[in-house]
């Protein structure tokens, strides 16, 4: 027997908990030195076919957030099981007082036309030169133009569960 | 053994391909005379927490455009196995054809403060007022401030995991 439809309002933290699964993506940028930043990100879209491009929800406080800002220009590295660890650490510690990549061990490699670097082991890379930034409460939404894109055939996609007994879960498809 | 990193430039195609999968959602609008409309969208994702904020991709040419443009205005319904066959004529016909309600069954409830229904079977329902409208190539991306939020207790969320041997395929998390 189908469960019966008992629609309730709820507050939108509880609706957003129920919202997921979603793509918990690294997201990429260089300072004007050109060293590389990371951060972990949730909120992510494909946006247009053609051009292809693709939006990316980032704090207004994120240290990526000024670079975006400054470089105009972002990675968007979809991750897989193996880069869970490293996601999660990118995701709660800051570039400015650790080296993240040095800590997780995260390779790079060199993209073909920003200065922001790929992630050598992730599943999808999307290189992306910054088109519009537009305010969205705690985010700008940074959409990008998708000037090159990479995969790692075989590879899965690593999704976020959202929290599950206060723990985050993920889990690859 | 972990299978070796193999990051090969791709199509942003392909990429987009690979890159799911994704929360393909109702979203409904209503015309000038509070007559309701709908279309399923993938491309959708938070935006901020406080306050509540929620953007969809829209194709410029879809009638949707023109009415959340108009009534400033939408509703985006998060399905479930149970509504599957109903997102695809959704996504697969035209309001100015067919009456998509009707010919689906699909049942609609009074939002709170839109004159924009909710689905009442819908596993959440997010009422949202147009904030920006932002071109993004081949759509505009509506954002939306969440004035309400509903959730249907214990219904899982349907997800869009792409066009797998030429069909699309869907699954419940």
């Amino acid at each position: 027997m189908m469960k019966k439809s008992v629609m309730k309002e709820v507050s939108s933290a509880q609706a957003f908990a129920a919202f997921h699964p979603e793509h918990a993506v690294f997201v990429l940028s260089v300072d004007r030195q050109g060293k590389p930043n990371g951060m972990a990100a949730a909120w992510n879209m494909k946006c247009s076919e053609e051009p292809p491009m693709i939006a990316v929800a980032v704090e207004k406080g994120a240290n990526t957030h000024k670079l975006i800002s400054e470089s105009r220009e972002f990675v968007i590295a979809v991750p897989n099981k193996a880069l869970e660890k490293g996601l999660l650490f990118f995701g709660s510690s800051r570039g400015s007082e650790v080296d993240k990549f040095g800590e997780t061990g995260i390779r790079t490699m060199k993209a073909r036309h920003t200065k922001t670097p790929l992630l050598a082991d992730a599943t999808i890379n999307f290189e992306c030169v910054l088109r519009n930034a537009v305010d969205a409460g705690d985010c700008t939404l940074f959409i990008g133009r998708v000037v090159a894109s990479y995969a790692n055939k075989g590879k899965r996609v690593l999704m976020y569960r959202g929290r599950i007994g206060g723990k985050r879960v993920f889990e690859e498809f």
